[in-house]
């Protein structure tokens, strides 16, 4: 597919032949404006090329899936689901530290941090907002984090991971609460580590028999 | 002291005789705008009397302190400060079920959690409030906590308590994360009960040599 396929959007003062740049922007504006206003279960691909005046094909052919197209458009640097494949296809007694140290690396640039403390008081404010977060959270990132860890109460392991991890996020990059906001990351991941481990898989287990 | 020492407000339409009630309300609306407007480090009883035009004893003769008066301002159920008291005159192996159990008991009463919900949001948003939230908790909270656990590294145990409690606060009753929203709070208690521990005191001295 080309760029050819793009209908440019009208009162947007935009050149008729978009350059590809132009259709990828257009795709996520459209996205941001679909997932604000249907939140994110209602919104598909689909609906979101039909918003961005363009062929799905070509929306597919810029964002990999659903959670793909949002983690862009709220502008993540980072695709939780991956960290979290990522992370757990390490050794299983690394798994606390290892996703502790992938999610905490990720607020050392200011701009998602900005973002995500955004997400957060956005969601903490407004019910669909928080609706959107919740989605999200318990489609994409919770639900694989379950099956991944093959344990029966996997849903509930991964919201108290979700937990600790941004309550930790809240208190050292949100209100800098020290001397929690100066501690070095890797202090943070011998602290809290065995925390995320806990919350995972269990401590006895983490440990061995 | 008496209700005779109130100066009531000009053009709250009140009537010039104030009853105790009235004195109280006054006093405590005084304090919200203080607070709000020089922070909490800045403020003391003094000013806050001097804020409602009543006679600092009569601030005394309501409010032990001012921990006291901004909980009662910002209309937090609990005092945090009695709570991590009473809880670290337990035992010690249970100080994390227990300081869990006594901070989500408050958050059963929705008023409460309406009211701290917000405070946070309005700490992520805005650099003032970020940083009164976190001079009240490292005051009045953290401080307690780090002398009454005789630890060389309480201050930072007690932000990590913190993260979790926060964390947990928004996960379940703010952004409302299924399953962890509907998990009975004893359930929550065996499973996040072990995390404060840990963050208070360590495990191995929880469990004994």
């Amino acid at each position: 597919m080309t760029s050819e396929q793009v209908v440019p959007r009208r009162g947007r003062g935009r050149p008729r032949a978009a350059d590809a740049g132009d259709s990828r922007e257009r795709i996520l504006a459209a996205a941001s404006a679909e997932f604000s206003r249907h939140g994110y279960e209602a919104v598909s691909l689909r609906s979101v090329a039909r918003a961005a005046s363009v062929d799905a094909a070509l929306v597919h052919h810029y964002f990999e899936d659903k959670a793909d197209l949002f983690t862009q458009a709220i502008g993540m640097p980072l695709r939780p689901d991956r960290v979290v494949k990522t992370v757990l296809s390490g050794p299983r007694e690394d798994v606390g530290a290892n996703l502790l140290r992938a999610i905490l690396g990720g607020f050392e640039e200011p701009g998602f941090r900005d973002r995500v403390l955004g997400l957060l008081r956005t969601a903490l404010g407004h019910e669909f907002a928080a609706a959107m977060l919740r989605q999200f959270l318990v489609k994409e990132v919770l639900h694989r984090v379950a099956i991944e860890l093959a344990v029966p109460d996997g849903e509930l392991r991964a919201t108290l991971t979700a937990s600790q991890m941004i309550g930790l996020v809240v208190l050292r990059y949100g209100i800098r609460a020290e001397p929690l906001a100066s501690v070095p990351l890797d202090e943070l991941v011998v602290r809290v580590g065995p925390v995320i481990q806990w919350h995972l898989l269990g401590f006895p287990e983490a440990k061995g028999p």
